[in-house]
């Protein structure tokens, strides 16, 4: 069976071009970037060719970038990192409701340590407002995150306006690019620190990277040698931080065509969709969204129920929710919008560079098809 | 030019089965092991089948097996996680003095919140003695790390006798076996947490293992979602994962016979070369001892320049000199075994199943020469 793959959000396939710069770093060429012999110095100029290409994509010239091995470790390390470096000055940190686990959990996690969380909500379109952001931070704090894009709805939040409020109070606005890098021009001007996740733009699993602007004082999370300015130990994976920048160099090389082109195909998506199907609302900002991403629910259906039925015909989506012992619990990010039960009838759908426009329809009709036999059941 | 690679403990070639079972989720397999469409659970169940692969081999099938990103991840995990989790119990860190910088560092890392670190010298030959961690022992401590093989010197600790005056002073054993997994036989009853690195036995590098005994409490290091029981959070890097089952069971496969193999490579080598150079000393015990690892002193030289000679020359070896802004220091290791500056003349030579009887010889031939030629100079 053909499959349609909807769920780029989650992961993508690793470009082919991407697996070729790899492999070569996977076979003769396999020394320890730390090594200093020939061996060891070639896998060390690629780890370097590979930081200034991604320095020079991100836009953050001016500050460090340390590879780690995900999105999730960037992120719980800015928070763990600058909160333990910092925590003589506020013990407060801010998030948006709408963050990802690996914020909203190290915020857990530094609770023992005498940490407090406060948690920003999004209006009901998904957007977490400057004024919103202003009102948690008038009691100071250590750290500010906002993502650039919520993996979820791909609403793009007003990054450059939450920043004037963090520099207006003094405090590090960290902000989570893992949605965005690939898909929106990143930008060291938008924030004091920024993570992006390789496998969420055509690159490899198991590797991802922290900038921070210069002077950023952050305590080790992955202790170790010398590797990454001594600020994270571990053999660096080269194979890896080569496919990263060579994944990030063609994302950005072909930004405007691909974005053009996944926007046509939600276009044709949704189009077909509303004709075919009845009792179906997009959630969240539809302006201020990245192309590529319909956060749709279903009245009368539960959006679980939806994602296997169209995973028997081959159609790969996701729901927001997460499944914990079995039972399955609605999205939090839908409900900090205000959703309440319509929440567990909503489905993800995020196109890629790789899916057609007969894809886009295909998958349409096949929606629309499974929601009408799901609701005559 | 063909190359002799002598370096093995610093990482070691990705074996082309390895390869070949690693590039299905490199290619067509690339679904997130955390999606529930067949896609994704495609990448769980070749997870699920890493981890208990993984976890029969090194005999902790009573515990629980954590994927990370490489052995200093696992170590910094396990130090700093059992500590914050155990902060109520003790405030004391004993490490012996031959530790890993993941380890040392870490350590070092939780200063800042209370904890002192006591070190636990190792005797002349490169053993951690009971006694000594005894004596250290004897405050109480949160957490004991002795390694189960030294990496500069391939001497095997004793760790059983260890583990028993641990469990006398009711203290967590933490033992990094990095450079032992692959080489020896792992078995869980030898301590209470156990580390690997996959690229230290053929496999990939960017991924590795902590394993705990059920019931050990630890905090989290890298905070997301629901992987890995909710310990450690990130996309799971599939292939990695996959990439280091494989290989540990090819390496616990003909474990005997490669060992063997390299026991006689490295008798080669030392015979040829006692031969044909003097002033030569091999350095900490020989018997309880990795056979790939040679540590040798070379009376009246420098082990920076024995490298650098011998990369010319197509050999690949190392010194434990750390590289800090271009000036070289002896290795800690060395001088916590009571050498002063002979360990600067120190040159390891760790040998690998790939490798050849004649690339000892050659390798010998290489040594002498280089050795006879800085001491002429």
């Amino acid at each position: 069976m053909d499959i349609i793959y909807l769920d780029h959000a989650a992961t993508t396939p690793l470009d082919k071009r991407v697996f070729a710069a790899m492999r070569p770093y996977m076979e003769e060429q396999f020394g320890n970037a730390d090594s200093r012999y020939s061996l060891g110095r070639s896998s060390s100029l690629a780890v370097l060719a590979a930081r200034d290409k991604i320095q020079s994509l991100i836009g953050g010239a001016g500050g460090n970038l340390y590879f780690t091995s995900c999105g999730s470790e960037a992120n719980s390390w800015a928070l763990k990192g600058l909160c333990a470096a910092n925590r003589s000055k506020s013990k407060r940190i801010v998030l948006s409701a709408i963050e990802h686990p690996s914020l909203l959990k190290a915020a857990e996690d530094m609770a023992p340590f005498g940490f407090e969380t406060e948690l920003v909500c999004p209006d009901s379109s998904g957007i977490v407002r400057p004024q919103a952001l202003e009102r948690a931070l008038e009691g100071g704090a250590a750290f500010a995150g906002v993502m650039y894009v919520n993996n979820e709805t791909g609403v793009i939040q007003p990054v450059d306006e939450l920043y004037d409020v963090c520099k207006k109070h003094n405090v590090f606005y960290f902000c989570d690019c893992v949605q965005a890098a690939g898909s929106l021009p990143i930008d060291g001007s938008f924030a004091d620190g920024i993570s992006i996740s390789a496998h969420k733009f055509y690159g490899p699993k198991g590797v991802g990277a922290l900038w921070l602007k210069k002077g950023a004082k952050i305590s080790r999370l992955v202790s170790g040698g010398q590797q990454e300015s001594g600020m994270r130990g571990g053999t660096t994976n080269v194979a890896g931080v080569v496919g990263m920048a060579e994944a990030l160099a063609l994302a950005c090389e072909d930004m405007a065509e691909s974005q053009r082109h996944i926007a046509t195909l939600r276009k044709i998506f949704l189009a077909e969709l509303f004709a075919a199907a009845d009792g179906v609302r997009p959630v969240g900002d539809m302006l201020n969204r990245l192309p590529c991403n319909a956060n749709i629910a279903f009245s009368g259906c539960r959006g679980e129920e939806i994602m296997f039925a169209l995973d028997r015909l081959g159609v790969c989506v996701s729901t927001g929710s997460a499944c914990s012992s079995g039972a399955s619990k609605p999205s939090p990010v839908l409900l900090a919008m205000g959703l309440s039960e319509e929440a567990s009838s909503c489905v993800r759908f995020t196109f890629g560079r790789e899916n057609t426009e007969s894809e886009a329809v295909r998958a349409a009709v096949a929606v629309a098809a499974v929601v009408r036999s799901l609701r005559n059941k």
